[in-house]
């Protein structure tokens, strides 16, 4: 990979850290976790999910308001007023937020509620979006296609860095394969490979990867101990009911069992979790 | 596929048309192909390859001006520069062009100079963008992703179909698997399948499939017997010296004479050739 | 694949042609076509098969009598009973026909019946079995494994060659992939570069690659434009009956009437097809 | 997977355990750990392996005397000769010993000298062995084959446990895919669901799927955290001269240390590790 100048390491210790608040930073010592539902549906909703995983304690929150949905005529995701929803949340119970980017015409609107950008995986090779993000100045999200090689993942990461943004962090959400039993297959050497390769955070995405919810806290161990910076899990107040994804999210009391199963694991390869801080405060 | 209402078939009759000039449709009787180079990269080139194709006869030239490469560092394309050369040999030789649109940004542009915008694959599933071209007014040709499957293909022209654009054409090129012999693994059982399925027309891209010239003759005679609409070829004056896609690249001679083995493979099956007409307009 | 120095060609024109019988070689001028049942069931089951194809004309009879079958519950073949059976239809009605060995210990006894040994792709890296049938005195038809790459697939040829049998014919009969619409991916890339590598026959199984009875009879003719030696499709008199793969199987007036339709096709790109003749006799 | 009548879970808690020795079991509350060369090559090569192991500690042995190999010119394995050298070192050191094998015909002979027989992932459909393998009397390592699912994987399991034989462990091994840095990409959502779905041990071979030994020691750490019952590990004295897999061999200081940093990972998710025993004696 010789020519992702900017985002490949130059000696075994460089390692880039991301910030998300004042509080929060992705790829130091301390492993992050997200939480949150895939689509944003109501603030009695995201209400539910901030006050659950506050105390987990979960470090940031996810929820799509722009959705990139396989059919024209699936819920498209509430935009504007989920930008809203997320950011009185965000904002009451201190928990920065990442939320989808899916065109140029949304970076400016969803920079001004998201402390992070996320690039989803149909994007991965969408490059005058990725161009324009690297012109941001939010961190991205940048999550793995469906079916992109590490070089190729990597080269995108390399598009957002050369073109001014070096907040970069990479996620693994899992590749397709060929197996029915799993809706993608979670590829941690590519985490363990991409930590080689690269200075970026990389953190780890089971839901998607898993879309069966009774495997993530398994592979979210695995994840942990594998290498990885952080980990990004779906969670619903109500799964079954949930509007996409119900069979991959997990139960707000079962989040926050894995969560709490996460601190050992950290510690035993040398990081640590966050510790719930009553005080925070999102800038 | 029942979210598909718009692009499935009511009956297996049913059989859309898009006509790219007063002489050239795609869709009916007769096959239709597509040749030019990867990169548009000289009027000298692009000279040669139109004056070589249209006594082919080849009906329409493909060549790219905003290039989706894989480094940020590659060449990005001619930009308005080649669309300026597209548009002297179109006009000149009569033929059609086809070149890919990356961003909602470029639709207005490329459709003053261009009769059929295309949607590459790694764009497949970026939703904003076919929202967009379901609002242009001319023909798509719409590639299939690097790991689409059917459905998720079909949903994609259903996109631009139910955004305003009824005249969508599918191109199969080829999929990520796992043999490093080809490039990617040309699925003809989905050219067939995707016929059964909807009354658009599917053509067929066995350049990038195969990523390499030895192999695209054959590919392309049996995508053609398999019931294909058409063939999108890539050739150049001097393929070892393309820009880019050089192994794949058919020379000019050989792209003719490909053209000439197509004419009773097609015919085989019930289908026909364009014959060559010396007044070809493009309006 | 420098390795392979048995099976790959030392010139573009070097081709083995293997004989099935008197009248029926594979790799010659003329396309073969075998035809018949997934599992040899009964007496009429095959008599109607033979019956039905001798006039098709199809040169040859598949039928397994020895099962691979994914659950141990599942019928595992008649055995010595289907020899039987095979052995009376290849003998009144002058067909040669293939089984599958799926067992050192059952290469003596089916040599004894069969004119042709099938290797399936479970077994194609099974290197015990192609070791000891390259000592077999019977052809041998080699299946692609499930996902082997074609250097694989060479490979295991040459294991059967250099242990004494040059008379293997290659079949492409589909990788697996992601797509659920169709049960394999046919990689008719692989048959066109199949031919250029080596001097082997290489024919096209479609029904096991489409899983789908209405995708077979357009991939048939794809692959015989793609330069393939021949086809093995299965079909029954009452397909939805077939005690496997009853999915994919043709009915016999369907397979008849694709018969037919390969002639133009095969005479397209230069080759023919085996017209009816009344007496022929298998040695 | 309703067929698996014996090998799936009745209830939650239904473990089996597999015995290799009087003081090693597969599937119990400690996680074991096999390790050695992919091919025995020779007695002071397998003694410089036990000796280092031994006091890891390891539990068991692995390496190869009869072997599946690409190319029929490739080196096949020591054979007999092999198998003594494995009886040796497994005598002396007190470690139960696995070996592979590939045809019927070896099952008698290696298992006279090894604890423990292992399908190989080529034949992990030869269904003829997997009955065989079911009437011995030695504990099974069933590798996963290259592009199985999970269903295939655990019907696989089902022939060996229904022909008689109830001591099976499963071995997840990492899957064909596209992505040229690793060799297999390891499917560690199959350790999970596996565990779901069998009462069966499952471990995990991080050096097949990975192919870079760079990335063995990230993924071991990570299959422990999935719950995987072990580990099988490629180690060698001197990784560069292996006459097989030289790039994802483990040095022995490598591996031991590997194995050191297994404990606190192993006890992050409940489970324990073996510690050293000087007095173990194989029976």
């Amino acid at each position: 990979m010789l020519d992702a100048k900017l985002v490949t390491k130059s000696d075994a210790t460089q390692q880039t850290i991301v910030h998300l608040s004042n509080q929060v930073a992705i790829g130091g010592q301390k492993v992050v976790i997200f939480g949150g539902p895939c689509t944003v549906e109501s603030m009695a909703q995201m209400e539910a999910v901030a006050s659950s995983l506050q105390t987990a304690p979960v470090q940031a929150i996810r929820g799509g308001v722009y959705k990139p949905r396989t059919s024209p005529y699936a819920f498209q995701g509430m935009g504007l007023e989920g930008l809203e929803i997320l950011a009185s949340v965000r904002q009451r119970y201190g928990m920065p937020v990442v939320t989808e980017v899916m065109a140029i015409s949304q970076i400016e609107e969803i920079s001004a509620y998201a402390d992070m950008l996320q690039i989803g995986s149909r994007n991965m090779q969408n490059f005058d979006l990725l161009k324009a993000i690297g012109q941001a100045n939010k961190p991205v999200l940048l999550k793995r296609g469906l079916s992109a090689t590490i070089e190729e993942f990597v080269m995108a990461a390399e598009y957002v860095v050369s073109h001014g943004n070096p907040n970069v962090v990479l996620c693994e959400r899992g590749i397709r394969s060929f197996d029915p039993y799993t809706r993608n297959v979670l590829d941690l050497g590519a985490v363990v490979a991409l930590k080689q390769i690269t200075h970026l955070p990389v953190i780890v995405d089971p839901s998607h990867a898993a879309g069966k919810r009774e495997l993530i806290a398994d592979l979210s161990r695995g994840a942990i101990a594998c290498g990885a910076d952080g980990l990004i899990i779906e969670c619903h107040p109500e799964p079954e009911k949930s509007v996409s994804d119900a069979r991959q999210a997990l139960s707000l009391p079962d989040m926050v069992q894995l969560v709490h199963s996460i601190k050992p694991v950290a510690e035993a390869v040398g990081r640590q979790v966050y510790e719930f801080q009553r005080q925070l405060v999102v800038a």
